[in-house]
């Protein structure tokens, strides 16, 4: 096997190891429903449907800010576990788990810029810093017609 | 009537219909299942009963960082809102009605200092400054036993 | 005259207005040093030499972060002048004078990605909100080497 | 010598190393002219004098924004070298001035809740948070009056 295809099984795998962590064992990103469109170095995605729970105000029927919060959090988070993926390209899938495990929001700041209409939304991530002990990480929610809605920038404590 | 039970009168119904607009026009507020408090000039609190859907790391059991940021900018907004209604004391119910419909998040800041655990969890706010175009508020988030969880700082445009 | 020159000659007056109140006006900028790059709706842009004043860490002869953060908030404020000017064309100069001297910076945040290390530095911002109320940009520093050092975001008062 | 007498030298030399980077190593606090009132886990204190070249509003005699931005950064990294002091008693003074010098800010955000206005100012900071990664810390200035100018809050590497 040559190196092009043993760097292509890891990065399925490390897809699949976060897909399952996301998919499984967070509660609220069911509530929301996100789905988990890109994630690599170059850039994390992920995207919701838009449904009446989701609303905070139902006159003008815009996304309440909390959910704009959550996707950018959470595409801030998964790019930040990528690019710890990419530190420790030897580490074992125990080790990797342990320290994704450990991986938490220090602090996020979030720009509304638009009121949040539309009949879904994506979130997209990159990474700004990655460090040893720190990644800063900059994120923007779009809707379907990619009208920029919100920005964000999220410090991220590595694990 | 004297002017203190008319003051408390419209106190009264400012907590009435602020609390209105809380609880049946604001969907997203039932899933994570706000109470509503404290609402006066002097500050807001919510809270909130833990739960599985509120979970963002199942292993750790620790809140969503969303959930966590959503009941601050909730607490940030009301207090904002109290604010408004302070500006305004002649306004008419359907004039603040308007007024309060056009207030919206500019930014929030939020640094997450203990991981969230808890059986419940209550968030307050205080203004630091109130103008008749923005509003910037200091927002706190506790455990029951009073642990300091995270803490945000808002903007909030003033309608 | 036809539009294109007057609208030349507005935006001609329109640098040299804010070209004058930014070097005669703020005293800080003369001890940084800021030169006055671009001027508009497209975006601004200042820069500035470095010099042994301007440093915070001597040893390792890095930017101070309280220099980066005036840089960003200059900059950032300067596009904020920009946009509320194109809000009034109609305006009169003593009129779009008050309205200038009425801005302000409600919040800014600012990322230190890398040490400011350099022998001059720009500064350069974006308009991502511009209302009636406030505006919001985006700023970053670079050195002369293109190395973004920093990212800023501000909320401004429109006047 | 007993343990009291042992904690308070080591306090006294913390407090003399620290002043001495303050005051000899970083050109650009001699600028803003900032003097160093306290230090101390349970909260540092700075504060300068106003003078012209500090201004950024001339006409109405407000303190430029970046001013309050580096005062803010100022305190919020001294309080982080204290948490960081705390952290490592024993320490000797090498391995700490090491260790110092590495502190760096990750992020602030500032928040200018009123004019800049006043004869003399002070800075003050808290400890939020004291990792062995990150310190996260709040900051308040505040003119000679006890007027509350602006708020910060700040994350900074810990060495």
């Amino acid at each position: 096997m040559d190196d092009t295809n043993s760097n292509e099984n890891k990065q399925q795998k490390m897809i699949a190891k976060l897909a399952e962590v996301f998919c499984n064992h967070v509660p609220f990103h069911n509530v929301v429903g996100f789905e988990f469109d890109q994630l690599s170095i170059e850039g994390c995605k992920i995207s919701f449907t838009n449904k009446p729970e989701l609303i905070g105000n139902y006159v003008q029927q815009i996304l309440h800010g909390g959910v704009t919060a959550t996707a950018l959090d959470v595409v801030g988070g998964a790019m930040a576990a990528v690019g710890m993926m990419e530190k420790y390209p030897d580490a074992d899938e125990n080790e990797l788990g342990r320290k994704l495990a450990r991986i938490g929001t220090i602090d996020i700041r979030i720009d509304y810029v638009r009121p949040g209409r539309g009949e879904s939304f994506y979130a997209k991530a990159r990474l700004l810093r990655s460090g040893s002990k720190v990644a800063v990480v900059r994120m923007e929610l779009h809707n379907e017609k990619d009208t920029l809605i919100a920005l964000g920038t999220g410090t991220y404590m590595m694990g």
